[in-house]
């Protein structure tokens, strides 16, 4: 199976978990109406991306409202769902995660990443934020088997580590996911191009779903979901707007153009490599 | 010493030795007039990309008449030159390589980086090049102290691994410089893209200097030499045609990127790393 159809859950999210779950919940309706094999939905796609939201939002994984609206309806309608991510509350050692989880088509949960590079900035004038000050950073790659091929899995400031995308292309993943939220400011400079150029450098498929733009939020996500071919090229790519969009596409392609240009095979790793956990 | 002025020298190459060389000389004495604090040629800048050129135009370090010529020149004007590459012999153990120098303004040769990763493309009906069927790849990592700071130099499809710029930016180069001579169906899909994503992931400026265009060759260079700045901004960006381009930069913008987003303090390196001789 190597045809796949990926539906980019483009959600407004709002200051209103419940209302932010309907709408998680509708998209992904209409994504299996539609025939998509996964639906993606945003970074933070329940809660406002805030740094006193990620706590008071917060949710056990045993507990979780959102997770279980996710994976009822990734069951009843038999469709993957990526839900972007949650605040994951562990409360037993008291710490918050940003936390991506992998649903079958059985609802079951089959991979949880949690986002191992916490976004920093500090531009005057311009953004400020500091995940760190309440999220805890994951330990962990995610890269799962699934009937589509091996998927990986990251959130946002994670695909600024070119590290992290090697490591995932070298175990296999031939699509990766990186859910994300970048502002007015980081979004029209680098977004794309780091969906681009991890795309290129690793020839794969990257896909990237974000919050649509909220005006009354007091971080504005950029938006711009967007799904990226192994040669580079923005398939489909949205505006700032809530919407979903449909692409579909080939993981043959992965290997015509690694056949056409080996770079991996090319890598020196006599004289380098990345060592990893 | 944080402020330079850098000139691109996007030489049309031709398949006439001394032709380059007096080309190369010419822009080399404009860029000195211009006060520009290095001149930069591009990949094979005395020899059209062919493989059996390579061979033909191939000269030894000790008795190079375009090295000499560029020697020559640099201590006379006064001017850093990166002579982009030449196919330097060996000829104790018969090989050739794809050869970078840079002098200093001695008309010293302070660094010599060997191109690692030597190019290799089938695109039925399109493009179709290996370099490794005449030249040898390097094996060493060319990062080289100067009055400017640390400069890092790559050639041309060794910008196409994160793993070398990555290792030239960590250990401590600002500027990242690849001769480089992508082609019309490489450079239009990636050459920018490139340059703009090495430059973002390791917030250092990215220089790229390539022959013009010459439609009487068998490989046609795509140009469009450029310099990008450490947020990814292309400051200069020349077209197909052959033209001496200048920028000046300010090293200084790397540290304040660092500073207002610390992307290689947040690396894990805990959890990963890349290892290199």
């Amino acid at each position: 199976m190597t045809k796949l159809k990926l539906a980019l859950c483009q959600i407004k999210v709002t200051d209103d978990k419940d209302k932010n779950i309907s709408k998680a919940i509708e998209m992904i309706k209409k994504s299996a109406d539609n025939n998509a094999d996964i639906a993606i939905l945003p970074e933070m796609f329940n809660c406002p991306f805030e740094n006193p939201k990620f706590i008071e939002y917060s949710e056990e994984i045993n507990n979780s409202k959102t997770l279980n609206a996710i994976s009822k309806i990734a069951k009843e309608k038999k469709i993957f769902v990526l839900a972007g991510s949650i605040p994951e509350k562990i409360a037993d050692c008291e710490k918050v995660y940003n936390s991506s989880f992998l649903f079958d088509d059985n609802g079951e949960i089959i991979a949880n990443h949690k986002k191992m590079h916490l976004f920093e900035i500090d531009i005057p004038g311009k953004v400020h934020s500091k995940e760190s000050d309440v999220i805890s950073p994951g330990d962990k790659f995610t890269i799962v088997e699934t009937k589509f091929g091996k998927l990986g899995i990251g959130i946002c400031y994670d695909i600024r580590y070119p590290e992290l995308s090697r490591i995932m292309a070298l175990k296999g993943a031939k699509i990766l996911f990186y859910p994300g939220a970048f502002n007015f400011t980081t979004g029209p400079a680098h977004w794309e191009l780091l969906f681009r150029s991890r795309a290129i450098d690793n020839q794969v498929f990257t896909v990237g779903v974000a919050p649509a733009v909220d005006e009354s939020l007091s971080y504005q996500s950029y938006g711009h979901s967007l799904l990226v071919n192994p040669w580079g090229e923005v398939l489909i790519e949205a505006d700032e707007n809530e919407q979903l969009i449909f692409q579909e596409i080939d993981l043959k392609e992965v290997d015509k153009i690694r056949k056409e240009m080996p770079l991996l095979k090319n890598r020196r790793t006599e004289l380098y490599d990345i060592n990893f956990k």
